[in-house]
């Protein structure tokens, strides 16, 4: 998709934030912190139906998704 | 790098992990879920110096290394 693309470019990727997500709609989440390609934090969320989109990285909902996606491996235990 | 190839396949990406990592050093984290191409959750940080690794999600670190490049943005606030 067009975020993607524009993943490998050398400028910010997430122009807006989608505020509520459900962890189980994601099956990749990239964390990048800022650097010559962008000055901020970015959190970018593929989702499971092929889309992406991009999180707020202060949000406190970051952490908990980020947290049941690590523990997602241990339900099957 | 190879790692990088091997992300697009359809399979898992870590076949082992590296246990310890500074959060200063990672330039990028990815979290994939288990899915059609790995049965396991992943974790691969994209190093500053262009190396990947990938890193335990089990490991308590994988928290404080998310949280410090989340919060990285903050400190420049």
């Amino acid at each position: 998709g067009p975020v993607a693309t524009v993943l490998r470019e050398l400028r910010c990727v997430c122009l807006s934030t989608t505020p509520g997500i459900h962890p189980k709609t994601i099956a990749n989440l990239q964390v990048t912190v800022s650097g010559p390609k962008c000055p901020r934090v970015e959190v970018v969320a593929s989702l499971k139906n092929g889309k992406q989109v991009c999180l707020d990285p202060e949000a406190p909902l970051i952490k908990k998704v980020i947290q049941k996606m690590l523990d997602s491996g241990n339900k099957q235990n």
